[in-house]
């Protein structure tokens, strides 16, 4: 199992990495309940490994601290007769350090129990599981430390020099031939339960865009009134612009007649040339309609995505997450990975710039709430 | 047109005969938002004819009152500088017998509107919308009814023998061969838009039950904790089920040890040879997954429907209420019909003993939330 | 008891005098929380009576329904093992003639129970304290029907002339004397249990206003930027200000360049020489900070009485609520009447012209929220 | 003014010394909207004298970062055309060290403005509210921090042996005669604009417990039911005994069988000799009810106050939170401490063992919302 602790090393590794510019007060606070403190990222995934791997699996293992187990899992608990609730964003304690030291108790832990060669496959299973749930808690860091970030009035900068956010966008559309074509997850290698099942979907012809919607186009969209018009928006989508009064994508500042945005380097000139960023499904789906087009299914999405670039931004789909024909949930806790969310989501297809390196594939099922902006989320136009 | 003219009157009609057995306060108020005070619904199907055909069309219309218009449309609007919220359930005024008054004097005018040989086809369509759109209100005007009645302390019947809710329920489970269907609406007569763009689908081999899950059934669920054990539930179920405190279907009272349910004709012992009513979406799928089986698609429904009857209950389907292929929202207010909800709902089909004859097809494609029960909803499985 | 027999009566057909110009539907809503629907009103006070004289005192008596207890009662109460919620303004039954039917009932039982010359005074007592709270819902009645008439966007009127409201106000400002002062009920006659305990005061030299603050006054407050300016407002005023949007007393509406108010009559000019009317504590205060003054204490009011006229607005104080010294709760449910309430509410001192005829004493301790516009307040300001 | 400089000096290091046993992240959170971080208590007591101090009054003063103007007065601002809520418990910027940068150079600036020896004696009693105002959050770090620790599920200490709480308890009661006093402060030294207005106040005879009520007493009060007996509470008091499902003094935990309370050293066996503590207005005058007693008024305790011991808790009294005789709010700044409080609020009198050394009186007046517990509040009953 050396390989297996290696990989297991290098992706707890990159979870702290993404932290190390953080200053410990940023590890804290949770400004919405959608958004978590990194110190909870931090928590979490490490209890994922002790809970499913080292308490049920390794003889002999001994818990860090058994009051972890409901901090970092996030439930009501009881202390003795009287709720006490742990939200997360009000837990000053265990400190920053102590979660480090969290980390480092169980990884020391993982590589002993890792060293025995008889591990059972389905305990193998497990591992890889908590590696692809890191990965996607790394997306989920880089998303909350953002807002973090972004919400506070100094508008801290995350890095000098974060990563170059622009894209070579590719113009024109693909034109998908009318037919019966096969989804879902096929081959070796490892996959989560909602993308099993392949299974085959007829399709009419349609057209996807080869490049992703610009924040220049949808500067077009704000200039000719987009969020004013309630025709181009879902009825819902209409009540989360009034109630929010939202104006425009997270992160843009109207400052002084120009249109600045935050990014993780701190609050700079909007880009028009780079793709738009921090939109919701509603927004999505309204800019389409004001183009007189739509966002694609993620089936079309899935049979044409080799003729396009992505992994940039994730794609927001014009499809609800519901479970693929044959979809069972698994025994256990994994069963609730992923199949009890299957109502009232949507869909997003693709990858982000701050999806990990090999945490994408073309059959991947993300999904989020109509009205999330905080992810980076954009549009891909199909007719 | 005198055809159409008397179309219109049937349907006029019947909407006078359902609230026939109401008394004056009945007709005033409403417990919850999603419900409308029957004279909400009597004024609102009127003002659609007098909004949408008379004004536009019928040269020299005297409109019955101006004020009318916005107490019927149900917006937020000015009177002056100050903003007047009117809330459906807060008005007091009109009064019953002025709505009256207002339905007796549209309908004159139909009439004579529909005198002229020579209307134009588009205006006869909004007719024959309007009319459709005045049954879907008679379904709600049952379902509000029952709501308004059903959570009154003295429990009032709606009348003294209620229509017959008992099912002869067929057995056993219909198989389905793999392959293309087509589905959506094909052919002459009346369809909503969102049943258009009958289109292609590939289906795997399925079983769809021939009847319905009765209360019996239903019972068995309960009394086996289906709703202590969250494994059953979508995680937002399993919310709602703690926050709302849901312990059974809606209008079922556990009395003595007894289960009673309120019905039209008052309180009554569970009949449970009954095909089970008033749940939601969440309760469907909970149920189902406690059979370990599943709700068919929209599209399973569509292609089986011939092979069992239907028409009691409307039948939740595991689909989320997505535009067809092709669907383009049609120009002005007809436009805002179906397309703009096609957001976080859930697809039913077929119809149910509050659906006026004739208002049903098998394309028929019904939507509401997840959480909503005080339509008469039932399940079907599959698997 | 033949005399009371007659003052029964008398008080009970005052009620319904003020109903006679309602419509049906005007019985049954309920546009805001502290407003009931007035047919509440006519059965609430009926119930008191059933309740606290019939059921324990007239042998033999029948209850009308006995269900009625929990209507008229409004509270959470259990129907078999679920519990239904009896909010006020759902329920269209019991019918307006059903709470007719149930007035005649019990007003016939009073009358045969107060044929018996024995009664005791307890009961003598009680039966007062009835009437006394009848003539409190009288005057809640006018209040209740004017919000529910005056939110309505038809602003119908209660009656083709209502009361004139126009009053003679005395100009200048009275002085009073330093020194010990006795405050609080004493002599023959009915008071409620708030207003015993008379008892000394020490009150500093203050003068207080022989006129109200009228409309014209007020108006220039507002046109001063008066909602604008934090610095006259309490902190929760000028949340309440902010967060409710208010901008003038309530059923002001400012129409074409002018301001308009609704009145029992409908919606008028406002007349600047009649005193405001509707305004809140908050308002209050606010006009009087920004006046250089301040509202009068109870203690002062009350000392100060006979020397200016009242009887047209309750005049808000800068006195909370609290019990006189020696103030004790009376046992059982009277005791609830008063002394529960007094937390977080003012005072307010006089009466108003829906205070009924008889029903009003200079040492009447009347009470409502900081934020209430909805009884007929006024301003005497004092410094 | 040398003297000065070096009382401000002191005052500035108990602020911090309160501080020193956090860890940073104890700095950050806030677990409800009543507690502030400590890190803004820091901040803004600094704010306090750079903004009426420095830079108006300290020829070239240098504002150590213009950003922190709206971090530290909590209110919404804009930064150019999107506003950003600045929820204090959202805010990881500044960082706790950057705070304590700004301590310093505020403290270096002051330190040299004070050398100036002809300061106008206006500006010395700015500097002397501000170290007033200093001392008040001193005691509100204590609570804050209390709270943040206290609902920490890993129950951490603030201080190995924190100060002990056990009160020697005088038995008995003080009767006080009637007549005219005089309250309200007099004098030479500091007090508050609402101790001013010296006036004469008319009591009647009284008694007043020399000892507070002990947590024995309290737990005698719970035995015999006090939580679930509506007779002994304000209404609102009862409603939010119930919407809360309080059951006891916040901090106590029952666990197996036993009460303990969470101390500032822990979690530890409920001392029945020390005085209750972190009890609302309402569990205070449930208690006093309960008793057969009540809670004394201010006037009462202020008159009183030399016969008994006081200063281990802030005592609620009877007596609303209202202006003195002759209160006039200060101009500007200044006039928004106490005066814009005065609805809605108790006063409480004494002091508690949070309360810093000379930052007390009897003339003090204190005030918090009737529900608030999270202060060290206590209560001495009255008849």
């Amino acid at each position: 199992m050396e390989h297996l602790a290696e990989q297991y090393l290098d992706v707890r590794k990159h979870t702290e990495d993404i932290c190390r510019p953080l200053q410990t007060e940023d590890y804290v606070v949770q400004p919405v309940v959608d958004v978590s403190p990194p110190k909870w990222h931090l928590g979490h995934t490490t209890w994922f490994f002790e809970t499913f791997v080292l308490v049920p699996f390794f003889r002999g293992y001994q818990q860090f601290n058994t009051l972890y187990n409901f901090v970092f899992n996030s439930y009501y608990e009881t202390i003795g007769a009287r709720v006490i609730r742990t939200d997360r964003g009000n837990l000053s304690r265990p400190s920053v350090e102590d979660v480090y030291r969290y980390r480092r108790y169980v990884d020391e832990q993982m590589v002993l129990f890792l060293e025995n060669e008889d591990i059972e496959q389905t305990v193998v299973d497990i591992i890889i599981l908590g590696l692809h749930h890191e990965q996607q808690h790394q997306e989920l860091l880089c998303t909350d430390i953002k807002y973090i970030l972004g919400h506070n009035p100094l508008f801290p900068a995350y890095a000098e020099k974060a990563a170059v956010n622009e894209l070579l966008q590719a113009g024109g559309f693909v034109t998908m031939k009318e037919g019966v074509y096969s989804i879902g997850f096929e081959g070796e290698g490892f996959c989560f339960d909602n993308e099993l099942g392949r299974h085959k979907v007829y399709l009419n012809e349609f057209n996807i865009a080869k490049g992703l919607v610009t924040n220049g186009d949808y500067l077009e969209f704000i200039k000719d009134g987009g969020y004013q018009n309630f025709r181009y928006w879902h009825a819902e989508g209409w009540d989360w612009v009034n109630k929010q009064r939202i104006q425009a994508p997270l992160y843009w500042h109207y400052v002084d007649g120009k249109w600045l945005h935050y990014t993780l380097s701190g609050l700079q000139a909007l880009n028009t040339a780079e793709a738009v960023c921090h939109i919701s499904y509603y927004e999505a789906a309204a800019f389409a309609a004001w183009k007189g087009m739509r966002l694609p299914t993620e089936a079309e999405w899935e049979v044409a995505a080799e003729e396009f670039q992505w992994g940039k931004r994730w794609e927001w789909t014009s499809s609800a997450y519901l479970p693929y024909p044959g979809f069972i949930r698994a025994e256990g806790a994994v069963g609730e990975y992923n199949g009890k969310f299957m109502v009232n989501q949507m869909v997003l297809r693709g990858a982000s710039i701050a999806t990990p390196g090999g945490h994408s594939r073309k059959t991947y099922r993300n999904f989020f709430h109509a009205m999330h902006q905080w992810q980076f989320t954009g549009i891909r136009l199909a007719y």
